[in-house]
């Protein structure tokens, strides 16, 4: 029992967290709305924290291991980025120790990454402890895909992190969907399968989103296009971007999508569009592997 | 006296009204925020119309044409797209006259456009009405580009339209700044001068906006980029993306803006960066010759 460990996946609106025991087995699962804009401040995080042992039943000074915005400079603590070169299996080394006097159990929280390309820089938070997971689980060379709000595709290389990019797919959606020309026309089903390859021949033009987005409603204003399809549309053109971005970059080996369900299945959909192999990991249990590389370090 | 006439410029958010005589000058000018949105429903176009037209001090019977969202399916009125390829100087004779029986006055709305190219559809309502401004003033040829919300570039041959494009630049730069991961950094000046040519570069390098946004936050929390440029990094991008698209096409042959100072005054910087020629127009100016050229007719 003292082997247990628990990770939390802390993210930006929402956080998941797991308890793993010292074979890497995931003994109980808790998700809650208590994401980093719902703690309510940096001298909340403990109490947050507290909270979630206790609904998980687990005593407060379980080890926890936690990655996500927690580590941003809005959450419990900043934790400065690794340079994309340092391997993913060196994050265990890179573990910051939480200062926050408040808080007398073990917590860390893992490092994210930065790389740097000329004047151009990308980041992430969260990502880089899947990507452990997907490298243990024998992903270590290609292409990984992590869709979602800001959807990550990152090029391996023997378990190192050799570039990465970031796009604003998920909040580009909801943000054209809640409001703005768009929305009213945006109702339909978002996975609608011949809107959704409307947009990805779009996408794959390479015509810029601002353009392309507007001619969605062109189509429906003009009744050259259904607007229940439109949700569908605009879905393919931003995962298109994503794959007419990288597609050349990734043709003859494929991607492994770490991914929900719906949503992997929308990004395999893409890859075979795009000529791409697609194969699909589940984030929860390469979360879970991440975690159990952290015990056996 | 009986020959004035009244152009209204109604769009979604605001409405602006000239009084122009026989000669084409403009006698009076009118701004509210009357727009689409604003009226609340098609059989309150009416009432509103002669609310304006009383604070204008104007009789209700002058004839008015109006030009913008008024003829969407959401205005007064629907009145059907007119095709590209019917010659601006023509629109005169496409005045969609007000059918509504609470409206006793002269009222007509101008037609808007339709562009398609393949499977592929563009629209425009009130620019129509700049445009057949502009090619009065002898811009019978070339690029004009109207930016905005939706930013339109337009490529005319002897006064009648080739082609054109729409970008939602004004509406994702709002978007952006009210919410979502970039809004926090986005309160410093948008015309910044660093900033903007930061954009401009990267949009000329075609990468896919999704993920050239997302670097713009990723250079600030990674501290490789200062937040009080970001604002106008954004501007850049958005902006940047119209001309990478048009560049290549408008090559040697410049384009006229017609725009508010200090948006043009931003386009003509992005041309120069593009190596473009630009002539700025006033919109007010145009507005007033293309209402003058229905009088004549």
């Amino acid at each position: 029992m003292n082997k247990n460990i628990v990770g939390i996946d802390w993210g930006t609106s929402n956080r998941r967290a797991y308890l793993i025991d010292q074979s890497g087995a995931c003994l109980a699962e808790h998700e809650d709305g208590q994401g980093m804009l719902a703690v309510g401040g940096r001298d909340q995080f403990g109490a947050s924290l507290a909270g979630l042992l206790d609904a998980m039943q687990l005593p407060a000074d379980v080890p926890v291991i936690m990655s996500g915005m927690v580590g941003s400079v809005s959450g419990w603590q900043e934790v400065d980025y690794l340079d994309a070169s340092v391997p993913l299996t060196q994050l265990p080394q890179h573990l910051a120790a939480v200062t926050d006097p408040a808080w007398a159990g073990r917590a860390t929280i893992v490092p994210g990454y930065v790389y740097r390309n000329g004047a151009s820089s990308d980041v992430m938070r969260g990502e880089e402890t899947q990507l452990l997971g997907a490298v243990a689980q024998g992903h270590r060379d290609g292409w990984l895909v992590l869709p979602g709000t800001h959807s990550k595709w990152v090029l391996l290389r023997d378990g190192v992190i050799q570039s990465f990019a970031t796009y604003m797919t998920g909040e580009l959606f909801s943000m054209l969907s809640k409001g703005g020309t768009l929305s009213s026309m945006m109702g339909g089903d978002s996975a609608d399968s011949d809107g959704f390859a409307t947009g990805l021949n779009q996408a794959a033009r390479n015509e810029p989103l601002s353009n392309s987005l507007f001619r969605v409603r062109a189509g429906v204003v003009s009744r050259a296009a259904p607007a229940q399809q439109a949700a569908a549309t605009v879905s393919g053109l931003l995962i298109g971007a994503e794959f007419a971005a990288a597609a050349r970059a990734a043709e003859g080996q494929g991607i492994a999508v770490i991914g929900s369900p719906a949503l992997a299945a929308r990004y395999a959909l893409a890859a075979q569009h795009f000529g791409l192999n697609c194969t699909v990991l589940d984030p929860h249990a390469v979360y879970c592997t991440a975690i159990s590389q952290f015990l056996k370090a």
